[in-house]
């Protein structure tokens, strides 16, 4: 199962009247054959049709409606004995389903009747509608189809209910791909809010093209999401899809057919979370779309960038007055044609079209100090047009730094791999017209063949190689510029700094070091996809290990908000930094620091989460001052200022092992540490989960003994202690209690003024804890970096 | 590791000023072994102590706090050196611990360095913190020691990094036990409010007696619970503990050591919540004590009640003006003879006296169908004093609905098993002077030996005797009352629904069944215990499966409060009901139903949570009509009134997977379903968590473009639509964007009058989601019955 830019196909949704209609002009022929096969001809690649017919309606609802129906649902016995043959031996008739041969049914992707109420209130229809799913399914099984839409969920209150069947069709078949249909945002809010209005009108479906526009209901009386807002409308939607992946456990065969009736809003920050959601198919019936002055069909522009951005579509066939049906599916191309995704693949340079075939696929972060690299990697890294050209400027600067009369300047590559930066500071140098004696240090064996080769052919004495680690080895001579490119994706997570901890013995004390800072950057995250990848490698370690990936169908879940009291940070936020030369370090004999401890490091992070989603985990990303103002960086926001184009490094992705729900306006305080002993590094992480909610809502403690007042009005009378025993005359047993010296009660007061701490919380608002996650990968257990 | 009632053992806590004392008093042999001998003969079980000296506390100091102080922290080099070599070969000298034999060591146990900062703010302090605190913990594992104390997190900002650090020590060591030491609740909570108050004094720790009184820094800029109230107070402590043990996954080597020094609310609701924490000590302090009308040290009654309701306790020694030091001990041991759960174990007929050993002790339903059950089984369930009683009054009453005329009545005990029931029914015969036919079905081969035993020694020609399963075999002649018991611990979890439909068919159509109805009855608990006992299995499964057990180390975690809406239901809630005879069910040419869809059923139901907690799983009662008024109950709130001292039934314990955390104030909605097919009957569960904040705490959305102010006054400029696409002389392409027939804004409204539903939710709260549980037992995958 996979999703993703640049596949999508286009499918035409064809009603009980198409078939109707063909069927009326076949004889012998199947009219599904002739429809498929007209659908093709107009450049459509798929087809969707419903699986049942009116028929089935008909008789499943005199069976399970129409017994219950009457004075105090009063059963008819016939009807109900009925109902009991069905329920003990479900099966169709032939005119109740559109097909019964295995070549009408190849390819198709079905409706399952859309009627069927899975999660109706009632607990016989949801009963009835469940053994009716059973029998669908089942019927679309023997027929080998493949693909099947599920009826939407339409009550927020029962969709535990429905979930739970959805979980037990998953169980039950083996190869079936089931998608619920699910509306963007709820159309209830729109209906609810401007009734008489024409929007409502274009908003609606054409019942001739689509059967049933999927509703959602109002609650009734279980606690639930007010649909108060839009926010509201897209949370409920996915809330209620949020309910059933879960209690599905995110099954893969699972997906999202959206359907996109609906004109969208113009702002599409609150329909991100989809991004993060897998999304087989996108339902647009021909009402959804409006006509341009050329009279030809094309859609409303936040529903092209909605599409655009997702690229999976299925268009439903309808009539404008211009272009005929293929109108729709060139313009569906077209749009495929022109999303920012697909465009950038095509174009060489860029990230995108260096990493097809990597986006979402989870790799080891590589420990090139504990392994010798392949030739092929140092080329397919090599090959980075501006990391390379980033360092030879910082190089090129730092030269400068030294008078042009300076009679030999010492540079040292520490790691010099196949010798890039070697070629690179060869350049600069000439650049610079400065005078320099290059090292290049390298301590795997292999790579230190291919650099004699170029000392012998390319650089000649202007370049010393020197084999070993250069924590153990000695330069010639101390040296003026340590240039060095130990980082990943992380900044430190290739042990950079212990590296060059061990290298700094041969810099001058005025030494540079290049790079001579760089910071560790998070941000949480969403992504169905990479918790079932980083999943299903089966050992728990999997989930508690951090992975080099290409993030696409993820969301990333805050902001740059501050919160209700304004102390989260923005929505990526620096961990820390690690600077070199470091001075303060103490050092044995050797010149080597006497412990790790100064690596050691910690930080604390709060984020505020603007829409809810669910945590699977926190992306990780570097940036680096190579020297001066220049730098490298994979920082989403600043990447393209800093290092355009950059290719080497993908983010980091620390998963997390138990998806954390985040509601709309929470914060999230992610803990991640940097930890180490002797011979290892490892990381730990832990993310707490808060709401700020306005202190009027904390209802008055029990204790107080006012209950259900504001708790700010609720006034304790605490007596005074009493300073001396009073005598009691039953008071005769060693064990008697004695008459309390003091008896209070608790005062409820308010937050503020009440810390001793400087950084008292904002008057008026309490934070609350909603959830946490468990500690990650403790005592680097499932995963550490060997030093 | 077990806790729980008639397990205390005393300790006396020594203090470095005793151990000085007792070392100036001995000259060769060891001041310890003194001490510990004393306090063995002035009546304690244990001894406690701290491990290292004030000398100890002085280098670590100068070493690691000492070194950062001054100017901008600037490091002192020679002394950072000494700490670097410290840090890299951490060691005691010999003056720095209070013990170095093992002869000293043997049962003592020992507090760690009280004045360890590990969630200090400062990094550095933080990291050196741990590293004593390894040494600690290693030297005392060198002695042998098997408990220690650690001291109390104090700094809700790092407690993640308190946590981390204790759940290395747990990876790092195999046989210690830790124990936290945390006050009962917060202690700066009185500090802020009163801080001239006498109370404080006499709430303040005697130095000399105990070391340094846990006291919890108000929070720094994070979010963390604000401490405004009793509520806040205790959960701000128990809220650590959670983070705590949660990061140290529930290891059963971590415990708690409460800290009772500060007076305890009077209303103790909110402690309640300890009761499902592995207490392993209670700190007690002198200070604690006041003093009797005859001058002996008693506990003020709030303390004297958590005490005998924990019953674990630590005393630490004091002077009070009588009895001496023995008094504090004796007067322990009178908390704990008096502790009505360790009374109550020894008074026989109670279901404590019955039930001891099996608190908490998880046991796997019975399957009495499936099953054909031990002699020794059914001579255990024999011994109930009361439920055979109810049976037989129940079944007087019914025989007493006949005419004392009557012919004959027949009755039909359907499973006997061997014949408890018979028996009673001969008796209520006998009593109501009825003339009955006994006809005793039962299916169990063995058992059947039993029965013909009886029928020739007691019983004669009154009672006939059948074998078979009742859902085969036929009665000689219709019955008029159908006896049985069926019934499992949540009702019909024993299949009794089912195995009744089966005899239904031999019951007149106006017969009388004994039991008449059954009701199931859930509650949301925590429990650490039941939690780690479920995990324990070590399978996957061992989670989702219900368990029979005596709850005891458990929290109710629901109350009876309709939560801010008034939607919730009271804190034990009916599931669903059945009753019997059913006479609506479709039945085939046996008699038999056509389906078991009857059976099925389904039950959601919303429980307030007033104080927050851990979800750990459900507990599940049942109750039942025998017939009229008669009944049978384990409905925590009813079977005294019902059923008093009924021995019969532990409740069902229904585990969660996974810990969900539960906000003071919260609302959480439990789905159960009970699921049937042919061969089997199972129960699945899930559980949504949500929360009710007022609707002005939800910030206006984004697309309102009205952003932080209240949602009620952010009024949006609906444009009107326009009904005619406008030419554009730009429109050449058939791809070209219309101009749109409509634009608007969403309009951000309130919830009240929104909804389509008449179940209006109250004006002026949102519900939010905050978290859900997994699907538990899908499909019946872990867990089933066999029909």
């Amino acid at each position: 199962m996979s999703w993703g830019p640049a596949r999508a196909t286009f499918s035409i949704f064809l009603t009980l009247e198409d078939i109707k209609k063909a069927s009326e002009e076949t004889n012998n022929v199947s009219p599904i054959l002739k429809l498929v096969s007209e659908a093709r001809s107009k450049g459509y690649d798929n087809v969707c049709l419903p699986l049942t017919t009116d028929k089935w309606r008909q008789r499943w609802t005199e069976m399970c409606i129409q017994t219950m129906e009457g004075d105090d649902h009063k059963h008819d016995m016939v009807a109900e004995k009925r109902a009991e043959d069905w329920r003990s031996g479900p099966a169709f008739m032939k005119d109740e389903v559109t097909m019964t041969r295995l070549d009408e049914a190849e390819g198709i992707t079905v409706m399952i009747s859309e009627w069927l109420e899975l999660d109706a209130t009632d607990d016989w229809v949801r009963h009835d509608a469940e053994i009716a799913l059973r029998q669908e399914v089942s019927y679309a099984s023997y027929l080998n189809i493949q693909n099947v839409i599920l009826p939407p969920p339409r009550n927020r209150s029962h969709v535990a209910s429905y979930a739970r069947i959805v979980s037990s069709c998953l169980r039950n078949t083996a190869f079936l791909n089931f998608s619920i249909r699910l509306p963007i945002y709820n159309p209830s809010f729109l209906r609810a809010e401007t009734p008489a209005s024409p929007l409502l009108l274009s908003g609606q479906p054409d019942t001739s093209q689509s059967s049933a526009l999927p509703t959602l209901l109002l609650p009734d009386s279980a606690p639930q999401s007010i649909l108060s807002t839009p926010e509201g409308e897209v949370n409920a939607t996915w809330e209620m899809w949020d309910v059933i992946r879960s209690i599905c456990d995110y099954d893969t065969r699972l997906t999202l057919a959206l359907d996109s009736t609906l004109p969208l809003p113009k702002n599409l920050d609150v329909l991100k979370k989809w991004a993060a959601e897998p999304i087989r198919h996108i339902y647009t019936p021909a009402s959804a779309f409006i006509t341009n002055t050329k009279g030809y069909p094309v859609l409303p522009k936040p529903t092209q960038a909605f599409i655009r951005d997702s690229m999976l579509a299925k268009v439903n066939a309808g009539l404008h007055n211009r272009g005929g049906e293929p109108a729709y599916a060139q313009y569906m191309r077209y749009l495929e044609k022109t999303s920012p995704a697909v465009q950038a693949e095509q174009r060489t340079g860029t990230v995108e079209h260096f990493a097809q075939g990597y986006h979402d696929y989870l790799q080891a972060p590589l420990q090139p100090l504990m392994d010798n690299l392949q030739s092929m990697t140092y080329q397919t890294f090599e090959q980075d047009p501006v990391k390379y050209a980033k360092y030879e400027e910082a190089m090129y600067r730092a030269l400068l730094e030294w008078p042009a009369t300076t009679e030999r300047i010492v540079c040292c590559i520490a790691g010099a791999g196949r010798g890039p930066l070697v070629a690179r500071c060869l350049k600069a140098a000439e650049r610079s017209k400065r005078n320099t004696q290059i090292y290049a240090v390298e301590k795997n064996s292999n790579a230190f063949v291919t650099l004699q080769e170029r000392k012998e052919k390319e650089w000649g004495d202007r370049v010393k190689i020197l084999f070993g680690d250069m924590r153990q080895i000695n330069t010639p001579e101390p040296v003026d510029i340590l240039i060095s490119e130990l980082l990943g994706s992380f900044g430190d997570n290739e042990l950079s700094p212990e590296c060059l901890d061990g290298a700094m013995r041969f810099l001058k004390p005025d030494g540079i070091s290049i790079p001579s800072s760089y910071t560790a950057h998070l941000a949480p995250l969403s992504s169905s996809k990479l918790y079932n990848e980083a999943r299903s490698g089966h050992e728990q370690k999997c989930l508690e290990t951090p992975y080099v990936v290409l993030l696409s169908a993820v969301n990333i879940l805050s902001d740059n908000g501050g919160g209700l009291r304004g102390q989260c940070g923005p929505q990526i936020q620096e961990c820390w930094e690690f600077v070199h030369p470091r001075r303060d370090v103490v050092l044995d004999s050797r010149g080597l620091p006497l412990t790790n401890s100064h690596n050691v490091r910690h930080a604390k992070l709060n984020f505020h989460i603007p829409h809810a989603g669910i945590l699977h985990g926190l992306a990780g990303y570097f940036e680096a001052v190579l020297y001066g103002s220049i730098g490298l960086s994979i920082h989403p926001r600043r990447k393209d200022q800093v290092s355009k184009d950059m290719l080497s490094w993908f983010p980091l992705f620390f998963p997390i092992k138990e998806p954390l729900y985040l509601p709309s306006n929470s914060e999230l305080q992610v803990s991640i540490w940097r930890l180490t002993n002797e011979r290892q590094v490892w990381y730990e992480w832990h993310a707490e989960a808060f709401l700020a909610i306005p202190a009027s809502s904390i209802v008055a403690s029990p204790l107080s003994g006012v209950s259900g007042g504001r708790l700010g009005t609720s006034v304790s009378s605490a007596s005074l202690p009493i300073a001396s025993p009073l005598p009691s005359a039953s008071a005769l047993s060693p064990l008697v209690d004695a008459v309390e010296p003091f008896s209070f009660r608790f005062q409820g007061y308010h937050a503020s003024g009440a810390g001793t701490s400087s950084e008292v919380p904002e008057v008026g608002y309490d934070i609350i804890k909603i959830g946490h996650t468990s500690l990650h990968n403790p005592g680097g257990r499932s995963n550490w970096i060997g030093l």
